[in-house]
């Protein structure tokens, strides 16, 4: 369910585990006049941390943002909590870097168009002029940022000025096939999905269809992971698999694949959204 | 993870939706030292109801039953609230019932000895004597109860002697080949988990596999659900499916699922057993 | 792989099993200077029917179009055989039915466009004017062919004449929400496949999502079948399926079934384009 | 189907490709009586490879063994022919080597004692003791060979006298946790088939169930492949996958990785059996 209605927020909040922090936690909110329409949680008992995501709402009042703050910030001393906020009335805003490949950028334009995804897309970068059409198609902003080589600084600059200039929350890499410096990734830390076009940790760098065919496996995969400085390493959001066999040629592994990659990215990019993923000693806890 | 700790309960709860409960619900067990370690809820909008499954300790004394009924008496009545204890050092007793086929009756067997279901599997019952050699390796009593027909009066009446004998909690219909009378059923209502050997509803009553054979299906399946008074028609617990072709004949397809017909049944018991399920509205609802 | 290059053509052929087929058709095949690139057979013992599909291709020289027929006539009477060529280098036309949603649409224009189905996509046809931009970006023509009731005879004659007029090889009904009549279906018997939202046979006919939301099934599928006057109920060619919960809605099941439907009914489509599905006894053969 | 008539043979080729190989073939088998029950082949474009499974029956009268190698030896010398035949009246030899675990141990036992395993299971070698009994219940001689440490050459000594006494055609490493020494591997190169308890090529080598909860990847496999000299690098046959996620300790994910594990190893000995693998240039053709 989407969190999309005025009075509506998720919190995602991790702490030192102890006992009483669920009852602690929902006191303090409905003092505020919060409900809980949703909680799921999760207690890691190698670190001893427990995490949380509420999907609140104020139903008898407009929720005062400065009341919220305050009630947590309390609880954030009481507890040592890490917490996050996140309205539903304000989508967050979402660039897209794409190279020569549309399948993603596809669909991650036709589920926002159908409202599967709450999100405004701002605008599409690329370091190819291919894709302008389709951007024009669906009337969102397309900017040609050559690349003279990975991470070049000049390139670098004027996508991360685009970046700053729409105020850009999350970073989507949608088959973005140059490898980014530790310095951008630095910058967007934890908020730059990339979708790798192989069941991760297998396969990483590039051409991981011409591996995976060589290696003969009979799966082949995609991974959506948050991009780190480590190159196809970042915690992994989700994962898909499809069947392939001796018949199928690296061609045929690339179609396939994309079925895949659009899905699994599809899913993460909807999971980020939704407020439903927190990163915690590199792996990425996902509320499902 | 398994509620298997001395001061470990899990508690289900549903009631008509209104704000709170979850702050009411947290406190409540906050007052008698109760700390919540997993809590999972849903509300179903339709109904109107909210559906709660918490995993509780009480770390720093003896948990006393009748404090916990007493707390939850009262909030029964303010909310009107269904709830469910189940202490964690009480396993349930189970009966299997099997007829000729053995591979849902070896998978539950060797979960079990492993240490994977948390439970005591205490008697074997059948229609047929073929079974009892497998039982008796595992250390399990075997009970041959011939029916001279689906439902037969007597046949029934002894196998709900045994059940009582035994004080059995839960009944898995392991491949038991026989339809039971509602009677039968009325007795352990949302108490008899059934393996059906198809993806239901396609193909209930008998020979699934040659009924899916028949119609070409490229998919076969198996489903879990709580047996009703209406034949293969109750609540759905789990399913599972597998890809078939036009080579496959009705045999294969025998052999095919019955890898999906273990692996199904063995998780809806396993939720079952963790209090993962609840029966709302002719529904299963199952916190995975 | 797809049949492609102009030399190469692939041959689909069923007759009574009986000892020594597979060498006279090879046989048949080498005397005409064709060589067998691939060739998968299936015999289905039931009804003692021999079935083979056979990839071509005459290395030599051109092939001669007349000078196959005369061996395969020959063989044919020897054989009692049923068979059909497809020659690679006249790629099928093909007409895509749409009523509103456009997932399955963008999935086949795509697919075409970047090499992957192996056909022309002659004309969209749909009873709303609401896609007729996709079609134009894809430089496909569009006809708005109302239709007052399912069956409209007035609709259907004009659709007919539609079909008649680009000859038409196969018609994909990528989800138009309208029942054909039977007379147009008799017209384009075995050419005209449907991708229908539920794991048929489970829950034909309308709303499927609602009926499985219902049923409280844990798994939702799509099936693309071959349509027939009997409503959802012709050989299925292929089927998917993915994983709901409790927690998904109607709205939630709709979205997630789309990609299965786009998935399956793209699958089913290359398949047939690529000559691998025979109908046979009510059932039809992939040699996938 | 399984290959298991008297007068039926299975034989796998494979030869530089070239035109009419498939003709030359079927016309030889005419030749001698037999009858192509089911045919199926490869052609590898990248090596010039023409690879085929044919499952051949004498229907008129009994075959002559020496009537078929002749034939073949010919055939061989015209096509560089590389060629095998089994004879379904002479089932396999079969020895499973375990350690402690048993789950994949006793699927084998299961699917072999219901007939779904063309071999003869002929003894089972561990260097523990513990699985014993189980052996003894299915009526298979059970040698218990300690191992001081991986590749212990008296161990290994003895393990290989063992094989050859039994006149053993294939090895199934069914969670035998000891690595085996090149030199034993050499002895039955292609002939033994080990299941590793991961999706490789990730997390090769000890623990992959940790590494893959340290790494947080969203779905865990299992693997069959052959055994070579290089640790867990050998020719894969089957893969499989499950779904994982935050909640799921090591410990879950070794009892989730069970049921992949065993369907898996299942799966691939199943085809060894029936014929459907070849080795070609480090990969495993499956003729599923």
């Amino acid at each position: 369910m989407d969190a999309s209605s005025p009075n509506e927020a998720v919190i995602l909040l991790h702490c030192p585990d102890q006992p009483g922090i669920v009852a602690r936690v929902a006191n303090c909110l409905d003092k505020i006049g919060g409900n809980i329409l949703d909680a799921v949680q999760h207690t890691d008992f190698e670190s001893g941390t427990f995490l949380q995501r509420l999907h609140v709402s104020w139903p008898q009042h407009d929720s005062d943002e400065q009341v919220v703050r305050d009630a947590f910030t309390a609880l954030k001393r009481d507890l040592n909590l890490n917490w996050r906020l996140q309205w539903s009335h304000t989508p967050r805003r979402v660039a897209i870097f794409v190279s020569r490949e549309d399948h993603c950028l596809h669909d991650l334009l036709l589920l926002r168009r159908d409202g599967d995804l709450h999100c405004k897309i701002s605008l599409i970068i690329s370091n190819h002029a291919d894709l302008e059409d389709v951007a024009k198609r669906f009337g969102v902003p397309y900017h040609h940022v050559p690349m003279e080589f990975p991470g070049d600084p000049d390139g670098e600059a004027e996508q991360l000025t685009l970046l700053k200039e729409h105020n850009i929350d999350l970073v989507v890499l949608a088959r973005y096939m140059q490898v980014l410096s530790a310095r951008f990734i630095a910058a967007y830390e934890s908020r730059i999905i990339n979708i790798h076009h192989s069941f991760l940790p297998a396969f990483a760098g590039g051409s991981p269809y011409r591996q995976a065919h060589e290696k003969g496996v009979k799966l082949i995969g995609a991974t959506a992971h948050f991009a780190t400085a480590a190159l196809d390493d970042g915690p992994i959001i989700e994962q898909g698999v499809t069947r392939v066999s001796h018949r199928d040629s690296v061609h045929d592994m690339v179609r396939k694949g994309r079925d895949i990659e659009r899905t699994v990215l599809a899913r993460a990019v909807r999971w980020y959204l939704q407020d439903r993923v927190i990163v915690h000693k590199g792996r990425a806890v996902v509320f499902e």
